[in-house]
């Protein structure tokens, strides 16, 4: 059950954003995750876990979400599995609005927060309507199953990706981003044929897709988001394939979507800009 | 009509090569390209128009053809137009088994070869069984319609693709070269959206497809070849979009396809290596 007095922009919202959003013009999706998270009413907690540097990486987001009005940010600090089991840090996430998770490496943002205090009250606080976000590795990290690592620029074999566990904000889907941009799609379909249970969601750079449960999600930012449904896929050869063969995949279904278009998980349809189906 | 004293080998077949084929272990492309031609009976016309060396791709290629067993190899060198209006190389073209177009620029080939007496007797000694191949550039160019540039590893975007007319061996598809090593799936996507009737073929590097009229083609090489079906495209708003907007793009069907795997560019069906459909 939701929390009835919670704001109608928090309802357990995610945005989950492709790496190199805009910091310096419009910075359409940085401003849109601090609405979501309530403008001046807003409590964002920064987890830079991911960061090798996570001070500046923390650092950045906390100027430029107070320079986009949020009402208060605060980052905390995770150099060891054991900051994130400190009660001070997960009563902040306790009482945030929203939670950004920056980029870096998702590996070092799982194995310091996963199974942690932290972890836990974030899982919490999402469930009672906090805004949880999240760009490039903290967009990898938002599903179950996340890609770990992977070759871009090359055809799907069986070692193109390595998955991992991921945070779990989101269901059934992986996410792989800077898709475009470092030509990602061969590991994204190389996962997907592991599993065509799974969705594909492949977010280019400074593009973010916006979900709420049982709505569709939505495209924001200036490229693209792309699905990978490998529902249709009618024939593929990943089970006895060695790894280093080239993949045969046959029958997969894609659709490329900017900003403005949608896109129903759950019936795996596209919605149109004006909520029509194509 | 097929000439019926023709070798079974060369049924005006196309060998349509991704760009950076094996030159120093096995070949296993461009030895079955002279394998085509007629390995000791062959006669070879390389074609380096689209080279900026004209000279040292030629030599490079000769060399390979003559390494693998081709009983003769020449080079035609096509510094201007008027060098293809020379009689003496339209007869080197009808006597040619097998001709082979090098790598360059696409448009720099169809600049000095369209509508010449040479590009005229290599068409008519297609149609009596003369094995056409091109690599990256020279498979660009065997299409009616061919990508003559487009940025890679970007979203799919009108103006990230530029087209022009082909050297028609193959027609209704549009053919992309080292697709997965350049991010190109953007671009092709872009190129076959704007008419869905026209197939997209995206070659990988070290990758051919080999293309016998009225029979499904068939991958060669190390990686794949992925074909781009927008006829089950359920919407687009390339007609509308502005040169710079990311498109939308719903309901492309996609095939990747391996080394043995074949597709019925007619029928539009994959083929498995055992010949039955998925």
């Amino acid at each position: 059950m939701l929390n009835p007095t919670m704001s109608p922009r928090t309802k357990r919202k995610l945005l989950i954003i492709g790496g190199a959003e805009d910091h310096s013009d419009d910075c359409v999706i940085l401003r849109r995750f601090v609405e979501l998270a309530g403008d001046g009413d807003a409590r964002i907690l920064v987890v830079a876990a991911a960061a090798q540097r996570q001070a500046d990486a923390g650092d950045r987001y906390r100027r430029l979400f107070r320079d986009l009005g949020a009402g208060r940010v605060s980052v905390v600090a995770i150099p060891c599995r054991g900051a994130a089991e400190d009660p001070s840090a997960a009563r902040e996430a306790g009482a945030a609005t929203g939670v950004f998770f920056t980029g870096g490496d998702q590996l070092r943002l799982t194995t310091l927060l996963g199974g942690t205090r932290l972890f836990a009250a974030l899982q919490a606080a999402h469930q009672s309507g906090m805004v949880v976000a999240g760009t490039s590795a903290g967009a990898a990290a938002m599903s179950d199953t996340m890609i770990v690592e992977g070759d871009s620029d090359d055809a799907p074999k069986k070692c193109t990706v390595k998955m991992a566990p991921g945070m779990g904000f989101l269901a059934k889907v992986v996410v792989d981003q800077h898709f475009a941009q470092r030509g990602r799609i061969g590991r994204l379909l190389s996962a997907i044929a592991q599993n065509p249970s799974v969705l594909g969601l492949g977010l280019d750079e400074d593009t973010a897709v916006e979900i709420e449960p049982d709505q569709p999600l939505w495209v924001v930012g200036s490229r693209t988001a792309t699905v990978v449904d490998g529902q249709t896929i009618a024939h593929t050869n990943t089970s006895q394939s060695k790894p280093e063969e080239a993949l045969a995949i046959t029958g997969v279904t894609l659709h490329v979507l900017p900003s403005g278009y949608g896109y129903h998980l759950d019936k795996r349809e596209v919605a149109l800009p004006d909520g029509r189906m194509p």
